[in-house]
């Protein structure tokens, strides 16, 4: 099939193009690098250096003998999106092209923005350029599973069958995201389930739980196919975050008491899940809704996995916790659909954390502290006046 | 009170700011005058003559002895939001200032971008600017009825109490939004009740049904203060058009059989809404919701009843339904939150629809009948290119 992955530089589309790449199927990376300009204006860097992208290209090529187009502009200049759909004419565009930061579009007014403006405005000219060029392209698009926030009901797989005064109906899972990240990709999923309705468009929508791990079957057969391993307080996720801060012998540093509760799952099984979703098409008119996630643990629990299983003394830290969320809450994710495409969940309990932390330690002069250092707070923009 | 009212030059907007004012509350207005800008771009105008701003402003002090303070610009441009709220300290903010034809969002991929920018970011910038210059402003948000599709369910005022596997929650009304235009209210709605939540904003969305009428008691003192009067197929309202249309002697254009339902309200009871929004403000975190309608009837119904109520001959004739939605379906709607207020409604049953016919008669003049006819299609972007 030919693949267009949007974000194809980026930590997991990276990884994508090369995991599609290898399982047979022609494929073509779009980028415009914004990734690479966030760490700039945070004076940041991946933990494990990464190469350019036409110098990953070049590597994969040699390693493997496939070639990776790419195409490298913004999702916002619909010129470019339509003359790349037409150029490349893929079967399936997986898109991962968006800010992916909740911390960083709480920055302030502009990061917040910056980041609704370029997702949701960047997926509509997407949807368009489907829809206009051919609608028949599968669009497989990156959500999270922060979308939903925490429910005190079971989480279903974006639709729920409810029943309200004796009559029933089937409709888009209610959600409470919870920052102005997580609300731009509720916005998108609304957009995509519109063009799917009208226009008859068939969409895979992916709301992803927090992916741990950097390296896949493909990255590691070359250096220079490395993908990004972030570590600061903006970017990093919270697992990666705890391997890096055992391996430098700082405290874990929780937010809150930690009972909050995430949605995990391991690199190698984003990818996988990817192409289970390009290769088992959604229907034409169909909105298809998968909890990309394996596994769900609290904060805390995160962090005494990474404690118990570090080889040597591990001291763990609450901060004040600098986001807006239930301390402690009900969470219970139905997530049965990718495994009934054929997923084969790696489960923390099975995995090796051990190999994240010698990858860590054999990068950890490069770590900045201070960077990972929580700056950004939710109520940010209440500091000078509080509610009464 | 003071009251800011933003798309105050706007069809409802205008009489909103007159009534606020007549009522005793401190009014300005904001507005950048893209309204206007619209009807040059479609080449047409509003059937009853409307005045510019300052004219209109400087009428109702003559006729009124009261002052409207007004505000020119663009909610997109933040620094001028933020300086409004410095500069006129409202203790409510009434927002009206979005596009609101469903069809001109669907004219193209630049108007629907142009839509969802518009109305998101602007929102955006005006709930960090409540929030960093005085959270306890009153947000009085115009929604509409059309975000919530027509579900088979009750629909009810916003939040949905609903019970799953055994748990109860209560959840934001899933909505199934039939437009772009339709689509960036309901991305509003989730971003403000964000904003109540994290900030502790106090916020009312008022989900409105389709308005007719063009008279209050305080446009009908002078002529200087009619507020807009649209009659083309892209911003008409519904019962307006086939007024117009009757009129004319044109046949009312019922797009399919006309089995789809609207929920309906009165020009007079919309600022009477707001009124009382205004002066019953939302608690500080509480994100409030009101369905501001007060009737529903199908459109084959609104005919009817035009055509019943006409002193002539009228005919009605059936269009294809340039738009994707259902052709009959449940309608149930709660709308008690604003009568509990002390809304007391005008309906149709009771209105004399022959005051519109003496004032479109008088104006008839004006008519392009050409503008009537429905020319964007919501599977517009499919024409290439049908589903299989």
């Amino acid at each position: 099939m030919r693949v267009l992955v949007l974000g194809g530089d980026g930590y997991l589309g990276w990884p994508t193009a090369l995991h599609l790449s290898e399982n047979g199927h022609d494929v073509a990376v779009l980028d415009n690098l914004a990734r690479r300009g966030y760490d700039d204006e945070l004076g940041v860097e991946s933990l494990v250096p990464i190469e350019d992208l036409d110098t990953r290209l070049q590597a994969w090529q040699e390693v493997s003998g496939k070639q990776i187009a790419s195409y490298v502009g913004d999702l916002l200049d619909a010129d470019f999106v339509f003359e790349t759909l037409r150029d490349f004419a893929p079967d399936t565009v997986v898109h991962f092209a968006e800010q992916r930061s909740a911390p960083y579009s709480m920055i302030d007014r502009q990061h917040a923005v910056y980041t609704q403006h370029n997702n949701v405005i960047g997926n509509l000219n997407l949807l368009y350029a489907i829809a206009e060029i051919d609608p028949d392209i599968h669009l497989v698009k990156l959500g999270t599973m922060g979308e939903y926030g925490t429910p005190n009901i079971d989480i279903e797989e974006g639709w729920l069958e409810l029943e309200h005064n004796g009559r029933k109906d089937r409709v888009l899972f209610p959600k409470k995201p919870g920052s102005f990240y997580h609300l731009s990709k509720v916005h998108d999923s609304h957009n995509i389930e519109f063009a799917c309705r009208i226009w008859g468009l068939r969409a895979t929508d992916l709301n992803q739980g927090v992916v741990y791990g950097q390296q896949t079957p493909q990255t590691m057969l070359d250096a220079r196919l490395a993908t990004r391993f972030d570590y600061d307080a903006v970017f990093g996720t919270v697992l990666n975050r705890f391997v890096i801060q055992a391996v430098l012998g700082q405290p874990l540093s929780v937010y809150g008491q930690g009972g909050q509760t995430r949605g995990l799952i391991d690199i190698r099984d984003t990818v996988e899940c990817i192409r289970l979703a390009v290769e088992n098409r959604a229907d034409r008119g169909e909105f298809r809704v998968f909890n990309q996630m394996t596994e769900s643990l609290s904060v805390q629990g995160i962090a005494d996995l990474v404690a118990n299983q570090f080889p040597g003394p591990v001291q763990i830290e609450h901060l004040d916790n600098p986001r807006v969320e239930l301390p402690e809450h009900y969470y219970n994710v139905k997530h049965t659909g990718l495994v009934e495409l054929g997923l084969k969940p790696h489960l923390l309990s099975d995995t090796l954390i051990e190999s994240m932390f010698d990858l860590v330690g054999a990068n950890k002069h490069r770590v900045l502290p201070e960077k990972m250092i929580p700056t950004v707070r939710w109520k940010g923009a209440m500091e000078v006046k509080q509610p009464q």
